[in-house]
């Protein structure tokens, strides 16, 4: 059997004179780039940059809308009215796909950034708002959720496509939550420990928590971090394993 | 034979708490909307909304595009670099096409809004960057464009769909510029005089200029003014007079 | 006895081409004007032309910061940090201070907005961290507080200048709260009932809940609204009748 | 006869989520900080941030203000009328005094940023716009002024306080303009070449174009940029440099 599985990560996300992360870099790695739609980050001139390059790489283009909070980034819990969002879903969607046209590319798959994510990884109601909202404009487009939690519940009754998405360097908890960042152990730094850890939860079809309880969910993607010289290193690695073990790395 | 006309109006100008222009009763009026895309007016939910009523009334969609400049409306004339402009407007499309989709309909037409039209009146690649941007993203979008400009000869040379625009309310010099508002008899106040003056330049196929000048070119759409309540009541009006002159009021 | 009372309301809610309110109207009727500082409403040129009218007519002038949130209108309740809201407080009184002394005057009070203003009501912390950001900036100035919540205490053991501040228009619950506005009587919508109830009050020292109870507190300001035609005329009412009343409307 | 100069660089320059430049490190080779203040680059934080270590270190704190454009950096010459541009100028400056007031200390001088500084300093008319609208403010402030240009003439007719100011590392033309960087030898990369020069300039009260020729001017400021390490690590050199050659620094 082989074993597949796509790699993504957050880029495109410069503003004007400002650089965030080595998108250039990255984008020899993974194998899906969510590209920052001008909300909390990117602006035109950045997603065409950053597209282009994604395109003539062969990296799968995906939309990756968030809160218009330029200033937190999108990390902030905004309380944004459900129609709005569905709008700012939409609209952040919208601008992606002309914008991966005018590459050459299209828009394959959405994910959800930050405070926007967590909230709909918790609220199933909200994340079928903005998942709707996304089907809306593409019928055909490909959801991103984390695993096992209420997006992922929630893409299933939209019977839409989707892939199921763990973090490469996160532990879990039992019920399929990310450990506080603040205890021991909640963030993995090694590249070896992460990959065989992804190999693991690959083999067993399941998130396999701390405490070593596995959580049966479909893992297509995974989650790599490229905002530190560091994170990009150890994604570069990760892959190194991912590869040498026989896994086949493949766009959504 | 049968003439037909197009009637087209800005709308969609609000943004968050503001109101701009009775978009509502313009939308009885008009065969096409040009809608305010985000960066000088307009939000995700005044698009929405606007775009609704506008499918709902079988009103043509079209995208306003403008300079991102909230403050300035759009009127203020920025030094933008070309690769940047393009963006610019390939981004509001998509905006706006994603959004019209959302509303059950689809954007048929775009149109530049303020101080980047007059640009690009002027400026013949400023106008092909920025039409090209929106023929990048779709090809068959029909491009609004003021008559007998540097924008009519672009799209002439792009080959690509297009219509030929005139004012209702104002007066043209011999070079189909119009004549400075501050000159008497520069903007029309009279509804009956304006719809009288635009009979005349439908027969005669050409913009009639003040002077009595004829310049051939194609009217394929009529632009009314809706910002106050008086330009409401007076493009009411305009479509009155041409209607009861049996001219066609169709989309493009 | 001489009853002496201010009577205050938010403006200069423009932004860029829209405007908001009738301002103008609203300095005849005023003692003091609680001026939006750009982050939710307002922009240096909006600020300045309030201001520069609020000074010749002799009205107090106000910093009436909010959170940053243009669309939003300062309406949601954004979850900003501590210090972040302290800088915002600061930056944005800091910009009414400068636009009130090139138009001759000077920043002598402030009153939180919207959302702000609301969560201070209900959070004696955060509103000592908006006050004393803006007393760090001006020791001197008056803090408009909504008489007998938390931002009242808060002022109190800040020590500081303060002026409370009941609303003309709005029935209050038994803990002085105002009562949902979608209850029957919530908003008074008829300015003679409006004036009674405020002599009443000033003459009890004291809210007067929709009960009857009486909540002791100190009533420097009366709140106006005058977002709508109607509310501007309904606060000239106002005015009138408690002028009748002998009531001296003297500015803070 | 000691020669005593003040240094002085761009900080600040970060927003939100975003950094730019090694601010802490700069304020330890500078006697005078011009931090921007939010419309081209900076917020609230990174302006209390940036004072506040400012402060401590003795350099002098500086208001920084440009147009309100963060995309474009303030680097795009906007066509902003006069009365916004006071407005902007008056609006930035009095933020930025209300958060050096947080940070214990208090705007002493103000620079005007990138393409606002490159019109001012070919335009006499907009530049005492913007003195005058800083003046307005605080008639004590230092104003910083390109020496020997429009901006020079503007300030000594308005019989302000100010300071001349020349570039560590660019060659001058004749006329006291920049030579154009894209012409050999128009931005030094040597700190002793800058460091000499910059004692010539001093020595001789003169910009030395260059072709040899002095342009007679007062030399209170030597601007350092510290964009990137090693435009830091140059400014670092150069003031060693300074200081090695007996040349006092001093705050304004």
């Amino acid at each position: 059997m082989t074993r597949s599985v796509d790699l993504n990560s957050d880029m495109g996300e410069g503003f004007g004179p400002w650089q965030m992360g080595d998108d250039a870099a990255l984008l020899d790695i993974v194998t899906s780039a969510n590209i920052a739609c001008g909300f909390h980050a990117g602006d035109p001139d950045v997603m065409a940059r950053t597209m282009q390059i994604a395109h003539e790489k062969g990296v799968g283009i995906g939309a990756h809308p968030g809160f218009a909070d330029l200033k937190g980034f999108g990390r902030r819990r905004l309380p944004i009215a459900h129609e709005e969002l569905a709008n700012a879903v939409a609209y952040q969607l919208g601008a992606a796909q002309a914008m991966a046209r005018r590459a050459g590319g299209r828009v394959r798959h959405l994910k959800l950034h930050g405070a926007l994510a967590n909230m709909a990884s918790e609220d199933a109601e909200l994340a079928r708002v903005c998942y709707q909202a996304a089907l809306d404009v593409d019928p055909d487009i490909v959801i991103m959720v984390l695993a096992a939690t209420a997006m992922e519940s929630t893409v299933r009754e939209l019977g839409c496509n989707w892939a199921g998405e763990i973090f490469a360097d996160r532990a879990y908890e039992d019920d399929a939550t990310l450990v506080d960042r603040r205890k021991p152990g909640a963030v993995l730094h090694d590249a070896q420990t992460a990959a065989k850890r992804i190999l693991g939860m690959l083999d067993a079809g399941a998130i396999i928590a701390e405490s070593g309880k596995h959580i049966p969910c479909r893992i297509d993607t995974i989650c790599l971090h490229g905002d530190t010289p560091d994170a990009v290193a150890m994604a570069r690695e990760i892959r190194q394993h991912l590869t040498a073990a026989g896994v086949e790395l493949a766009p959504l």
